[in-house]
């Protein structure tokens, strides 16, 4: 098993050079295909309530398993052709988001975070 | 820095926990959320051409990798709400892809990998 | 007011030749920036109930129209770069639907609704 | 045919009535159906060519335009759950847009053109 995103983004790379796939592999197609798999995650949820969201059966559970596996793998396929850091970006977000949304000042509330949505 | 899928998975278990977001978390809210950070990446590239798609600005780079770290921050939340090891789906997902897509049949065509480019 | 598709169609087509827009308009493009419309749609109900998705307020229903409109412009203009009638496809794809989902099979029923959500 | 908008509404509307449907067609519900079927959309042009995507053959034209059809079939049956009238907010839009771009300031110009892109 690929214990890292550096041991998955290696392997990845490695399937596509043996296939001769980079010449598609531009970041703008990339994420196009990250979009529609992202898509099909959605498709999972949209007729569910929020509750059987939460509550998955073994076999739907898989499936959206794989499908946030794609999701990831050309989210790092991206990262490899454009030779970002993707651990040490989302180390910035999640630092960034802290200095946004204060924890003493949007603890449990439903309007701040909503507030906040279209922020970033 | 978060050195690996499950110390970015704590922390934003952690952020999350401390401004009592669980509630809105809901895997459907969820994919809502990633959808969103997955477009806002697209709008990045949707006038640029392929070619201006590899050679982005050091602006423009840093811009597209914290809306990367959007869009992983998203999939390990959710990842961590539905109990799914997303790294273990990732291996499942690229074995799974070898089968499908056997690297002597579809070495540097285009037309193979578009005849492919529907299937999950 | 444009009291028809056609008359929208003109209008923007209209909008883009006076500002040499065409040559960003293949379908591709335009594709990519429906779907980053879409999800600036989908970003209003990220964190809503279903109830409350149904109970706007002025301003962001406002809001909300002006985002449906964004999509309803890119897929117009899409359609008339690819010569497609868009209200023919729409009654073709009714049709399609009305034999795919017998109402006397699946009225009322979650379960078949939900079966049959990963056709196209 | 359904010769407008307000044709497709009403036919839309009876479908789902039909089906007892409605009871799923919350605008949260409907704003994922409609982002998963511009997904749909978008993967028939992620590995093309811009100018590949221009010259499309018959049949995926014709798969291209069910697609497009979804969308708006998505897009009338939100604005009819939310009671927006979709036309008079395109002209609307439309509008704003010939202010925020004005003509003379942006024709040709594709860096006008991306440098205006994350305006809504």
């Amino acid at each position: 098993m690929p214990d890292s995103i550096k041991e998955l983004t290696a392997a990845i790379a490695n399937f596509s050079d043996r296939r001769d796939w980079q010449q598609f592999h531009s970041p703008k197609n990339l994420a196009m295909a990250l979009i529609v798999e992202a898509a099909e995650l959605v498709e999972h949820f949209q007729w569910l309530s929020e509750q059987q969201s939460l509550e998955l059966g073994d076999k739907q559970k898989h499936a959206v398993s794989l499908e946030m596996a794609d999701v990831l793998i050309y989210l790092v396929r991206m990262a490899d052709r454009l030779n970002i850091d993707l651990l040490q970006a989302a180390e910035e977000k999640v630092g960034l988001n802290a200095k946004k949304y204060p924890a003493d000042k949007t603890c449990g509330r439903a309007d701040k975070y909503t507030s906040y949505q279209e922020d970033p």
